[in-house]
């Protein structure tokens, strides 16, 4: 009889590995629970779909319908949750969300996909409050959708990349917006200048921002400062971060790690061999940091996907961790990062030094040339590259990979002045941004 | 009594050395003898001057004025050509084209920054023939500028990145612009895809192309070809290629390399130690094919003339070798690479396999998404990536700068495949066109 490989989630791992399981063995049984109505769609598209509903429907967000996965022999059965999971049985309960029924569905090996959820608001909702939102999964938006008419002014709860990024998408729209954020400053990951380039661009735009404020309450059409201020709105969007979401594999006996997500090896095997976990569930191993990390994001997910759908299908597909790259977009500024920031490279045991460069992205005399900031963290003894951190409006992402690409390569700052990149007018200045933070912090190392 | 540091061309590696060995020798007596009135120019901006003089004046394109160089304490002659080298006197006869005066001048180090010069025209040219421009030095545009009120239609002979850069820019001034190139293709050291993309392009663009025609003479205000065809021209301007200015050096007894141009050790030194030669007149060690190249290059010649100046003052910097990372544009086309093409990897010894990947730039409901060609080659036998080359009008800058720490780390395919690159919907597909080239070409490796 063929393997019965089982996976819970269909978002961007679960597709991933059911897509690849497929591809690598064509015998295997292969079902995938979801329970939302959807699969295989762009969470990362969200804001853009809110945004200019006209240019980005929500059909483009779909990458592949589950028809689509059906097609390829993969028993895809959405609006289907699963309730519990008995290892050793090898069984899982599911309930089919449509038929209101439950069922006992069998397993040899499982992929838990389940992904990652938003933090719930915390404080007391009155009954006359606005209503609360948040912008996770496509049906979030869909809700959104729904009640733009009725919405004149938003107030977005935390200052991270979903708030950001939703504040823009519902300026675009003529929205009001106010950001509340705990912290003093906004991407407090990231050092101060490049938080306050966000800052400013963010009030450039018109968006009022509450920093190092908490929220008290929700009362009538407001929201509550701890200050005892109100900020009117029509909607509250809560951007408070996320939490893995692990009730479901902690129930069973699977093992959490230091982070809260689930542990896995290089495999995406759990403590259990024939359970694997891949996405925003589970942490993945961080190259520069040397231990565990949990980063929810959408192109680690596919990547840990692919890893656990060949290995489930029998191969042996090894991650080989991540780098913590990141990038977002606020009002045209891309704010990016790789590697670790000086307070987590100190804690992961380096001797860490860091500068800051200012530079311009292409030559000067270009049109198009913008200013870059740029944040090279380096070891002090060994002049090990251990991170850098970016805002600019032009060739951020260029920067952020480069220097992703030297991570991965273990470079040095030596290297990275030394490097051979792409000039021309168009694109660069003639000594590179990159060459030029190397050049700087070079120096800081004392090379 | 203090070191007398004497540098020949003051463009881009000159001027560089000039102003590192003065950092670095508060002491030192630095001379630098320049035939142009200009120094420190971009020439690598001259098309983009040309095609709109209002936005990119030709003072935007000087870095630095001879006055700041004095300012510095830097003897700046311009206007003062060397008309031969004394290695064994440690003399220099100049001549103050000014003045009309010939003098001699002693040196006790000495750098050879004399750079490359175009191939001039070898064919019959009748009297009545068009004028014959070229575009290397800031006078070269000076001249087609003083012309530009006769010129209607111009020819340019040679389809290199100077042919195609010029081209561009006198179609922006609405001229009309046809080109001359012997070869069957353009960039034929590009593969066929990605040159189909570019002569796609320019020909949209209205330029005329004749391709593996050869130019059998210049006649009655037109270019004759071989095959008796004669195209009309105001001016021809001529674009094949340049050879490096190495009279001075061969008469002194410097070393040639096998490139033809100056060779050099890693200090920049040519044979005789106190003689340094940087810049479009030196060779470069190439990283990956193991051997002298030459690359007359603005951003070599400025690295080059670092460490030739850094190492004429009494340090010791290193230069760490070259990828052969280039790129131009061409009517919003990039047209880019780094490391080896299949053809020349063959002749470095490896067993290069390459694949040609088309991939979109960013999400594909993203506005500015546009399709890019990427072409990679690797090692049959490790994997060990080789080189890349991309076209496309929107990215095709970053991968090529990843691809370039890639091979400066000596990654294999399997670590491009992987790699932590920055995603999000307005910077990249969930799998990065570099993931998804690596990918491709690992199958191709049987990995």
């Amino acid at each position: 009889m063929s393997e019965r490989l089982v996976i819970i989630g269909g978002v961007a791992a679960g597709t991933k590995a059911a897509a690849t399981a497929r591809r690598r063995n064509a015998g295997a049984s292969i079902v995938l629970l979801q329970d939302e109505a959807d699969v295989s769609y762009s969470a990362c598209g969200l804001p853009y779909h809110l945004a200019d509903l006209d240019r980005i429907p929500r059909s483009k967000l779909i990458a592949r319908t589950p028809e689509a996965f059906r097609a390829d022999g993969i028993d895809m059965r959405t609006r289907h949750r699963v309730e519990d999971i008995d290892l050793d049985g090898g069984t899982l309960k599911v309930c089919d969300l449509q038929a209101g029924r439950v069922y006992t569905e069998p397993f040899d090996r499982l992929l838990l996909a389940t992904g990652a959820r938003p933090n719930r608001l915390n404080v007391p909702v009155s009954p006359n409050a606005p209503p609360i939102a948040y912008l996770r999964s496509i049906v979030d938006a869909d809700r959104i959708v729904d009640r733009l008419p009725d919405i004149r002014r938003v107030v977005i709860l935390g200052g991270g990349y979903i708030g950001l990024e939703t504040a823009e998408a519902f300026s675009r729209l003529g929205r009001e917006v106010a950001i509340v954020e705990m912290m003093p400053r906004l991407i407090p990951a990231f050092a101060p200048p490049l938080g306050q380039a966000v800052e400013d661009r963010v009030r450039e735009n018109g968006v009022e921002l509450f920093m190092g404020s908490g929220v008290s309450g929700l009362d009538l059409k407001s929201v509550v400062l701890d200050n005892g201020e109100r900020l009117p709105a029509d909607l509250v969007l809560v951007a408070t971060g996320v939490s893995p979401s692990t009730d479901l594999a902690t129930a069973a006996g699977i093992t959490l790690g230091h982070t809260g997500a689930i542990a896995v090896n290089s495999r995406m095997q759990t403590n259990r061999s024939h359970v694997y976990a891949a996405g925003d569930c589970a942490e993945s191993y961080h190259r520069v940091a040397n231990r565990a990390v949990w980063l929810p994001l959408g192109d680690v997910a596919n990547r840990h996907g692919k890893v656990a759908g060949t290995n489930m299908a029998g191969g042996r597909a090894v991650f080989p961790g991540v780098l913590g790259t990141a990038i977002f977009k606020v009002f045209g500024l891309a704010v990016a990062r790789t590697g670790l920031g000086e307070a987590e490279a100190l804690a992961a045991g380096y001797r860490p030094t860091s500068q800051v460069v200012e530079v311009p992205s292409r030559a000067r005399y270009m049109e198009g040339s913008r200013k870059l900031l740029i944040h090279l963290t380096a070891d002090r003894a060994t002049g090990k590259v251990l991170g850098c951190q970016v805002t600019g409006d032009d060739a951020a992402d260029k920067i952020i990979d480069t220097v992703a690409a030297a991570l991965w390569g273990n470079l040095t700052v030596d290297d990275l002045a030394d490097l051979d990149l792409a000039y021309a007018p168009p694109y660069s200045p003639v000594l590179a941004p990159v060459q030029v933070a190397g050049e700087v912090l070079k120096k800081t190392c004392g090379r």
